[in-house]
């Protein structure tokens, strides 16, 4: 604890996920005060036809 | 905001995925009164070897 | 199973829910075909101190 | 309900998920005492990449 | 990890509570083959009028 | 999108989860990419008689 669940449109990079988890946990232990051994961060990778704002899905288009 | 996740079992077409997120969408604005735009959802298919009713897993049979 | 999760700002009435859950599940079993009875629904009232936007808690405006 | 979701590392053999979900549901009946057949259980495979602890992906080693 | 959330109505006592993680660790370890050191488990208590099955709320009755 | 979930104990200050909204936004805005007013954040408080390791509560001392 502190679980983190973060959910992002599928096709990020390694890269760009090893610096997420990084720069997040160090945002939270600022703040909370826990060792970053504690932080946890789940990913989700989510596919654009499994996602809808206002009624729509994300892959048909917005 | 309102944040809506529907899990189903794998297999869904997306014309079914595109009919349920309109209708879920319109459902939740009848009653809530916030703006379509607000409603987000996302869809999770479930694998049947990854659920279970009564210790048993879907796979196996019901 | 469809299992849903409605994720609303608290302070929504009894009436407002009943009604939710009542044409969620009604547009779920329209673009599914499940049964009605395999619909299960769970509202979870999210308070604004606990919820951000653009880094900004919703209690602190927006 | 119970509703039960379990997220393992991805991997896990289908004996592994049958045997779980059996005992983990028997371990919920014992101490609720509601019928099994009111227990339902999710799984979740993690990819490696997708979990981190203390800042770094589970994928990059411990 | 394995990470585990138990949803179930509320009302269940401290010992219920401390029973069920006790036992629910033990049928994963067995499982699963990891120290129970690493099962981490959530529970979630949900109220009647936040539940809903076949379009009903849990606290209109069944 | 993308829409995170952090669950810390509770008992945090709404200075602290002001602090930490900002800082895990502009982390994950800085490595996704993505406009800052797109990353959602959702805070949920455990009790400590609700969460478990290694099959003990939390409450119960560790």
């Amino acid at each position: 604890m502190p679980l983190v669940t973060i959910k992002v449109l599928e096709g990020r990079t390694t890269e760009q996920k090893r610096g997420m988890v990084k720069d997040v946990t160090e945002a939270i232990v600022k703040n909370i005060g826990c060792p970053d051994s504690a932080v946890q961060i789940e990913l989700v990778d989510l596919k654009p036809e499994n996602i809808a704002h206002g009624g729509k899905l994300f892959s048909d288009g917005r």
